[in-house]
């Protein structure tokens, strides 16, 4: 069974999704690794679910410094949503961290599955309001928390991001400089060593 | 017709939704200023919609200062979603800023609207969609931006919050001292004269 399917399945807790009939609303892509699936200020005209590999969503700032604001593993989603849903130009660019396969969809075809397949509405609903609490925690955690005590949460929560996730791309996520980060991880290692 | 009913048909652009079968779910509440919705470490049982007023949701930090995290004006929903969705206790208190009116929902109930009016699902996944782009943006605001700058581009947004919230409210949900926020609005005073 694809990826997705079994997403859905798993997320509506509802095991009677015909595959046969979404997955043809999606298109197969892969992408290099540092191969690039949206560029900054193009029209954004996909959704993007990962199916393996990893992928990141930055903007470059006034100093020239790309500014890592999301990372995707596989079974999450990304785009530029507010530029998705309007059709306009991506504020972000998104690029391959590792060789990715994703499946990708086009607005109109995202209007037509959310309207054809109630498993679908369900779906994206479960996986906005997920979203939409994670990212309050996230804004709590970058804006009232120290930062070794957020670094701490951080890494119980995704240990995964920590193997996969190249050093730079990872402060920049974080919101650190990547030589703090750098610190934190040789002070976490010598507590270890201590303990 | 009720607000809620209003603010469905607004989203979803569904113009045939019986509120007569939905308003049922829901219970009327109000509060007086500064009454408290739900308590901090008390299970979170209510979703709250505000049909009139105005709501914060806010934590107590280790130095004993109050942390507002959101606010909700009307055709706002506001819980901690976390603890909601989980059946666990909450970790902030809801309070009213004004005197407020508010539909509240139960998680059952809120599990019964979803799985029985399709047009609900939409609803709610809207709501989120919309949220959680809207919350990856503040987090990019919160982060990357310099404070004067965030302030411009939130005060141009939402200006209403600038006129019903109080200061030191704002304050903490903007993440500056009342003394930094009291100099930013200062400076744009002077600004103003001066140009």
């Amino acid at each position: 069974m694809h990826p997705l399917i079994q997403h859905i399945q798993k997320v509506t807790s509802n095991h009677q999704i015909e595959g046969d009939s979404i997955l043809p609303f999606f298109e197969t892509k892969t992408f290099k690794k540092k191969g690039i699936l949206q560029e900054e200020d193009k029209r954004c005209l996909m959704y993007f679910f990962v199916v393996k590999g990893c992928l990141r969503l930055f903007f470059t700032d006034h100093n020239g410094v790309e500014q890592t604001m999301q990372l995707a593993l596989e079974n999450w989603w990304m785009t530029d949503l507010n530029a998705f849903r309007s059709g306009r130009k991506s504020a972000y660019t998104i690029q391959a961290l590792e060789a990715t396969e994703v499946l990708a969809i086009t607005a109109s075809n995202y209007e037509l599955i959310l309207a054809k397949f109630p498993v679908i509405e369900s779906y994206f609903r479960l996986v906005y309001e997920r979203a939409y609490a994670a990212s309050l925690l996230r804004i709590q955690m970058i804006s009232r928390m120290p930062k070794d005590e957020f670094y701490e949460l951080f890494q119980s929560k995704y240990t995964e991001f920590l193997q996969r996730i190249p050093q730079k791309v990872l402060a920049s996520f974080l919101g650190f400089t990547p030589e703090y980060l750098s610190e934190l991880r040789k002070n976490r290692i010598k507590a270890k060593i201590n303990s």
